[in-house]
């Protein structure tokens, strides 16, 4: 899935759709009308902040979270909505002017953020705001580097930025979602290659080097991969709303409802057994987070430290007195997260497997399907998920598949819906963005297929991106690169000709967990990401886009190896990545003109190895003319002299 | 020279040679004395901070401002010292572990950055200091950013930074040398394209698009290119001790000596001239910039700026109150003299022709005298110098020369010293790092040449370097592209093979003017680096190096142009480089079977183009013999098959 995260992907992304406004003049009243409550606030505010995302800075959320498209309209996966007495502004990125334009009535100024005269938040409320005003937000929303960076210029300029504990969009949302608080999964250690015991003991050496007491882990990925345990709900994340409080002693498990209940995850925690202190777990419940966290503010000692994720919400931060903090911008749970153990990479290994069956399926079905003119890109989609369903441990898709056809193919990050569903021809470029969540793995992969004859135009524009697929993908590069050093060999291929994409090249994938999850990536845009190592997975996906008329990206979810190189300067050694992704790439898009011998090399070894493994799992299943399809697909490439 | 800036290059550098400590007892003695002397203390301070560099921050440093070297012996180009009552210690980074050793005494405990182990200076003080203890610095040495980030931890920690005003090494270094003040370098239109009024007139316009009434030069090399004066105060960097302030309708300059007094200083600066007030430069004192400056602090409105660098100093800095700074990390000024002008790439081209017909005497020289084993690396160094001054408007080096033979090729920052000094041989590479201060330009290219016949191996290395240089030089990159994002292209053929050089890839570099400057340059280490445009001038020099054995350079530097392409993305435009330098790259030390048609092809057209160019200028300065070297030198390669 394109390489950019989904930053706060609400339920409903309908990029591109014609839709009419919300209506939101009577709610914007009542918003104004409780931001001078004081059953609400102390003293009234004269701004008010919704950002989008939940308290746990997630990518996706959950529908009570979506606070910030109930009030305007706009459900983006962007956008940050502040509210005065006399203004209603949304700031949302490039991908969503138009959408935002179409969902937000006219008591909303859309303020295009990357445009050179837009102002940021912090500027435009300086300029609205009547003197020694007070800007309200909830505390639990908002990530202290945020709250430092506003604050820090609203009180230069005379103002207060004030957290507010009662969410103000909750007092006014009537029928508001419940929070959800579904059953959790356990996971044994044939998934998982490491106990959550021995998780824990491995958390606490690293706090020990560094000298804190306490980890708080706030976000939702980082609770679940520690105590080997998932949930669903949020969608496409198999996550749960949980905290917890990691002492040198202590293990506090901060979670609703009767999830706890559950003997299986009582036996997997061992709730019920006689252990060690510093292994018996605390459940308490979710919305104690605070208080306890509080109590150990007030507990400490000079020199006593309390480690937090530099983007956890303002509120728990606070919790903590400021000498007492020690933020860093990645966890030790999410580098340790990032790299996957045997039990790990082989669960991929599976789940890979798996899924290239049920995309060989599909191609299969649409080769056959197209010329009839009955397949829109909903159809697709869901026929991609049907295949995928009845493979085992199937749990749900990773993602919103991004099933889009011609001109619908150049929006980035499309999902099909009614108002703009195309179907599919034999003269237009398909793009599938899909993947889907296995018990034991997560999926992302992007095909980009013709099911006629391509033109030479994008028969050009899709080698040059498959060079930059493969220049990645071959890599060869010292242990303890940076991803984002490795982004210009992905584009290398398409700026000798002038063009270029506008995204990353690859974000780290969770193992049966998000999609996205840091901290490595592939992309120019960031600079503090951790360096490569072995059992590192990340994906590879360069694209090309033309507006209006198609859309082509090649992605495939990368292992990060050791390599064996000639030499082994200052006995650094080196890395590479080797392909779990194991689906064919079009030949039929490639210009083998345009391609070197090594790259002809890699795709027909790529292509041999697919008919290989995925063949021989496609025989198993007695899925032969998938198998056929297969063995079409990856016939090797020749060069025409 | 080599990708880093060699930060705060001190007057000798003598890398890896033997040398004796210099004894530091009595010295360290007196200075223990006056950090409690109430003659210069207002307290006592149980700590005092000497780091390297001047109160400009330049990368080159005069005599009398190497108080580092003086206290400790070391004079490396980077290095902090700090010493306590009962300590001295020094940081410094891994070039220098070697020669910090040799040079300091047993009074000194070396502090290894980079290592594990080695804790920061704000750490070690924490750790060594009584409790509330004052540390003092001087502060018109330390910049604001580094003072604002010790000043905070020592803080937490229950000490203060506190600002020392008079120089304590200053005042127990009895022969100090004076402060350079040396006769000023006009610069007329046909140098610098653009009169320093235009230059005000463009730097106002910036200031009232930041809505900023002031701004403060503080870099050496920025208040030459402004008023297009240069000077000859430090070594190898043209620039003169001055500051300079200026206002909406007022410039101030802030010079000493008699250097005002110059007719054609006068005339340049038209100082008697009547002109339109806000043209009028107000000469002043150097010495009286802190008062001027906190008079303009004393005098601002709410809501008035004053912009200075980021690096500025601390006393320069706290000048100004915090409400009313403007800082960033880079200048206008610093990003305008970044870009060159027609007069300035061609008065660089000028150069660069000079510069090769030099290199094609000294290299055709080295052919004939190196068999004959007299040469060594000073006396080839010294030849070098001597081929450039009988160039026209040569003014001096603009570095000190690496000329470094076998061994002493690996050290990267080398400068032959007679305790290191290697006679070249036809048995060892030579590298030979060298350029020029010429009144049009400035100069800066290695080349690494073998003078008997270099093994399977050296070639082999050689080639991925030269592999390297190519993927830069002929890369093609959108508009708006950072620098760093190239970096990977020069290291891609070292990496495939276990190989890699730990340095950036490129520097800026001015125009008759630092051989090293910002705002751009080509390192995996920078991420803040602005994007390369047209005009911009860089050096492309990848390497690899042998500890013990041999080093590889190849350098040109490069200037940054249009490029023409198939097509063109969302109409960016695309960039390449034409290279400046124009020096055959010795193909003797080519494994043609390691190229690439286009890498070939490559090579060829360039030295097709130095034979052209630099054979017209031999021809027309009569160096027929240097002639007849250069066109052996540029035979076309061919492809053995």
């Amino acid at each position: 899935m394109a390489g950019e995260p989904l930053k706060f992907l609400c339920f409903v992304l309908a990029a591109g759709g014609k839709m009419s406004p919300k209506i939101t003049t009577e709610l914007l009243k009542q918003l104004r009308q409780v931001m001078k409550s004081p059953k609400y606030v102390q003293e009234p505010v004269q701004a008010y902040i919704v950002p989008s995302g939940d308290a746990h800075q997630s990518e996706y959320i959950a529908p009570c979270d979506c606070r910030r498209a109930f009030i305007s309209g706009f459900d983006g996966s962007a956008g940050t909505a502040i509210v005065t007495e006399q203004h209603a502004a949304m700031w949302t990125d490039g991908r969503y002017f138009l959408q935002a334009a179409n969902q937000m009535d006219n008591n909303w100024t859309l303020m295009k953020m990357g445009l050179k005269d837009t102002p940021t938040q912090e500027d435009w409320l300086v300029s609205v705001l009547p003197e020694g005003s007070k800007v309200g937000v909830d505390p639990f929303i908002i990530p202290a580097d945020q709250w430092k960076r506003m604050s820090k210029v609203l009180r230069s300029a005379g103002h207060d930025l004030v957290p507010i504990k009662e969410n103000l969009i909750d007092t006014i949302w009537t029928d508001c979602p419940q929070r959800p608080c579904k059953p959790l999964i356990t996971l044994d250690l044939s998934y998982t290659g490491v106990s959550w015991r021995d998780k824990i003991v491995a958390l606490r050496s690293k706090m020990a080097e560094r000298k804190v007491l306490w980890f708080v882990v706030t976000a939702l990925d980082e609770v679940a991969w520690l105590f080997n345990l998932r949930g669903s709900d949020v969608e496409y994340n198999p996550v749960f709303f949980a905290y917890a409080v990691i002492g040198m002693n202590t293990i506090r498990l901060f979670i609703d409802g009767d999830r706890m209940t559950d003997p299986a995850v009582r036996e997997h925690l061992q709730l019920d057994s006689t252990l060690e202190p510093e292994f018996k777990i605390q459940v308490m419940p979710y919305g104690s987070i605070l208080t306890e966290l509080q109590a150990v503010g007030a507990s400490l000692s000079p020199k006593e430290k309390v480690w937090l994720s530099d983007k956890a919400s303002y509120a728990l931060t606070e919790a903590i007195p400021k000498a007492y903090q020690y933020l860093t911008p990645y966890t030790p749970i999410c580098i340790a997260k990032a790299v996957k153990n045997t039990s790990e990479t082989e669960g991929m290994r599976r789940a890979h497997v798996k899924d290239a069956v049920a995309l060989c399926e599909l191609f299969n079905w649409l080769e056959k399907e197209v010329p009839k003119g009955t397949v829109t890109e909903i159809i697709a989609a869901d026929k991609a998920e049907e295949f995928r369903s009845q493979q085992k441990d199937f749990v749900e898709l990773s993602f919103a598949t991004i099933s889009s056809t011609g001109p619908n193919g150049a929006i980035i990050h499309y999902k099909p819906v009614p108002e703009t569903n195309r179907t599919l021809s034999v003269n237009e470029i398909y793009l599938l963005d899909s993947g889907a969540q296995y018990k034991d793995g997560t999926t992302d992969v992007t095909r980009t297929m013709h099911f006629g004859t391509p033109s030479a135009y994008e028969k050009e524009c899709f080698t040059y991106v498959l060079k930059g697929h493969i220049a990645v993908s071959a890599a060869i590069f010292p242990n303890g690169t940076k991803g984002h050093l490795l982004d210009s060999f992905a584009r290398s291929a398409l700026w000798d000709c002038g063009l270029d994409y506008l995204h990353g090249t690859g974000h780290g994938v969770g193992s049966f967990l998000n999609v996205h999850e840091g901290p490595c990536g592939i992309s120019y845009k960031t600079f503090a990401d951790e360096p490569l190592e072995a059992g590192m997975i990340v994906s590879d996906e360069p694209g090309y886009y033309e507006d209006g008329s198609f859309g082509i990206r090649i992605e495939n979810v990368v292992l990060v190896i050791p390599a064996e190189t000639k030499y082994n300067f200052k006995n650094r050694g080196s890395l590479t990545f080797e392909p779990l992704t194991l689906v064919p790439i079009q030949t039929k898009m490639i210009d083998v003109s345009l391609l070197t011998q090594k790259e002809l090399n890699w795709v027909n070894d790529y292509h041999q190895k697919c008919r290989e493994v995925i063949g021989a799992e496609l025989e198993r299943q007695g899925r032969l003319e998938a198998l056929q399809w297969l063995i079409r697909e990856t016939e090797p490439l020749i060069r025409v002299q």
